[in-house]
């Protein structure tokens, strides 16, 4: 693998593909997670989950999400400054994540543009596919990201 | 307050808006959840945040994510079977949400559907806003939920 190369806009291109490493979704995360920030049967007890729309207990659509900023974080994408998102679109989750799946991160460049009100940074549109086991798709959105641009000297 | 009612799709319509509780965002859990989700300096030690975009030590917008959701499931929103997301559009963090910050939610009903493939289920539209302790907006999205349909014995 290459060196660790801090990326900025300029270094950044359309068509480029980032990957990361893996991550196991243990159940006891997947539930501690659950009582903190959406606590709902589905996602805290696997007898409970039976009778509802999942039948199964799963994780937390917004707990697939953090976890996919952690793989990203670790990822070989390396945005000087760090990874700074402006938000997202179309964010999908079109497969349950269920107890020991292991996760893991593909990022896709789908744009990069200068800012035209910050002349120091640009804004690029990152396809983020998070993969399962079985490379399914577990969720997919299009990350809206800040990066500084290389001419900072003005 | 009049008592709780489970909603079914027949329930919804545009134009409601739903309101919920408030929470106040402390730094040791800001620094918590970006340990584990989202380890960059400015999500996880104030000195270190200084000399980077934010300036100052903010909270993931991940973990604004998932304390709306929080705050959303503790609402006075109540669709039968819980809240069922399938994902959301136009995810944004407009403002940092920073320590002592208090938060709440409000979701207004956009647009309610029922599902061409699925009759016993529909689809719903909602705009949820997470506000700060001064009225301004450091997310806005727009969720897409699952909601049963009242009519389910056939």
């Amino acid at each position: 693998m290459p060196p660790v190369t801090q990326l900025y806009l300029e270094d950044l291109s359309v068509g480029q593909v980032f990957g990361s490493g893996s991550l196991r979704v243990e159940e006891n995360e997947i539930k501690a997670f659950a009582s903190k920030f959406d606590p709902q049967p589905f996602h805290l007890d696997s007898d409970a989950a039976r009778g509802t729309f999942f039948r199964e207990l799963v994780a937390s659509g917004w707990h697939t999400a953090a976890i996919t900023m952690r793989l990203l974080v670790e990822s070989e994408f390396k945005p000087v400054g760090g990874i700074v998102g402006a938000g997202s679109d179309e964010l999908r989750w079109p497969r349950a994540v269920r107890p020991d799946d292991e996760l893991r991160v593909e990022g896709e460049v789908l744009e990069v543009r200068p800012s035209k009100s910050r002349p120091k940074q640009g804004l690029i549109k990152m396809r983020v596919t998070t993969l399962n086991q079985n490379r399914e798709a577990v969720q997919t959105m299009i990350a809206n990201l800040v990066v500084p641009r290389r001419q900072s000297s003005q």
